[in-house]
């Protein structure tokens, strides 16, 4: 008997999930009711947590070893961006010719270059990516089938050359918008969109004085939601994109500066112009016409 | 005839709102869906605006002269933080003695430092209000009877033993818990807890160049919303308590630059000490127990 051809259309792939946690149970939760697989393996460290995922619906099989995906065609880590590049050398060579790897890390430029300079098994690719999707939660227990619904996930080839359709099709048919991107301008755009906001969550929430918990409004707690993400993850993140995070740092105080002077000067003026820009800017994010 | 005595149990009081925007238009519709009024009369510059509130359920009576508001037993000013020290003193030049002043406005040192020092007429008295409450949005056209309901009220009566329980329970009919602090307590609060966010916010949404939009996900979004404030506004908040915004600024600033250096000594410990000690501080703010 010849078997079907695997192919995401007519859902007789084999996708396996390396870490079920937040991200890599809503990946599952997806594909599963997109029927977009024929089966969905997770792999985990721990097993109690694994037969949990499992139990719940977000994979198929649960495995505690790597030989568990030898028959995966589309693998996914979902590990903490300080193990990726690790898992996915270690996934390939349980791979067959053919397969591809990709990951959902928040830093790309490090893991693609660990990748690239450690070379994978002929035949077996990889290609970075980063759905813009999750939250500050941690665990499969948060995971959500509609979390990637309309977002944005980058994906970055290298080369970029590189032929990634296979993995562009798979976050659209989890209904992203996709991205190619180099992995180095991946790195500058989100040390600017996401990884400086949450440094600077946590720097506000870190003054936030016991007595002034009255005073903090929902202008406070919206503009430090992020800090109540997973520290370890996010220390991980900061180091794996410390240059283009420190850049931003520094730009970031130098406009906090000029705000102190405008002030320690009385200069309206000053304020109601970086003010005034501020809000151009965040009015267009809104889809409000910029003047 | 002797007329019944005003009290806002058996609903007699005249009520004025002197600026019928966002939250002198929420105040209005708050005040009439709970039949704390015998009349709300609303006071403002631009006529047809006010007709507009009017006609809009805010208010009962509406009029561009500060003679409209001779009966009133309670006025609360609800003018830009720049024009309430002079509109509070303006309208009690047309008030009984007997009648209340109290405002809305985010800034309390410089408004009842203000007034305090020009005196009120004998018999008529002010006492600051701050109801942490409102949006990003500008104009009755948002007005919203609910957005009181939970949230805080600091009210700063001076001197600190000055009776305010006719303020306290006007806010507190609104659904507000209320807080007493003295003015330069709050400011100094409010620093912290919203004129800094709101620095910051649009410090980070300055950074936002066209081509970084597609990778603003909701992290960015949450902690840049209140930049779409309206500037002008801010402007006058931020110079009114520039002294506490620039004490919280040079701090902010001092936190920045240590993960800057964390990040370019490849320091994970100090990094991961700082987020787990912000996240343990906001996770206090959504009632999860600090560890």
């Amino acid at each position: 008997m010849v078997p079907p051809t695997p192919s995401a259309a007519d859902r007789q792939e084999v996708i396996a999930i390396i870490g079920v946690g937040l991200i890599g149970g809503s990946i599952g939760a997806a594909v599963k009711r997109r029927h977009l697989a024929r089966t969905v393996i997770g792999i985990g460290r721990n097993e109690a947590r694994l037969q949990g995922a499992r139990e719940a619906g977000l994979i198929d099989v649960a495995s505690t070893l790597l030989d568990g995906i030898r028959d995966a065609d589309l693998v996914i880590v979902c590990t903490p961006v300080d193990r990726i590049a690790a898992d996915v050398l270690a996934a390939a060579a349980h791979l067959r010719p053919g397969s591809v790897i990709t990951d959902a890390g928040s830093v790309k430029a490090a893991i693609c270059r660990d990748i690239e300079s450690a070379r994978l098994p002929e035949g077996v690719r990889f290609v970075g990516s980063h759905p813009l999707a999750g939250s500050e939660k941690a665990g499969w227990e948060y995971a959500d089938a509609d979390v990637f619904q309309g977002r944005v996930c980058v994906v970055t080839p290298e080369p970029a050359s590189e032929n990634c359709e296979r993995v562009l099709q798979f976050w659209e048919s989890l209904g992203m918008q996709t991205v190619v991107m180099s992995p180095d301008a991946h790195d500058r755009a989100v040390a600017i969109t996401s990884h400086l906001p949450h440094v600077v969550a946590a720097g506000l929430a870190s003054m936030l004085l016991e007595e002034l918990i009255p005073l903090a409004a929902t202008g406070f707690r919206d503009t430090t939601r992020i800090a109540a993400g997973d520290a370890d993850l996010w220390t991980s993140i900061l180091i794996s994109n410390a240059g283009p995070v420190k850049d931003g740092l520094s730009r970031l105080m130098q406009r906090l500066g000029q705000i102190h002077d405008a002030l320690a000067a009385d200069d309206a003026e000053a304020i109601r112009r970086f003010l005034a820009s501020a809000k151009a800017n965040r009015d267009v994010l809104e889809g409000v016409a910029k003047e």
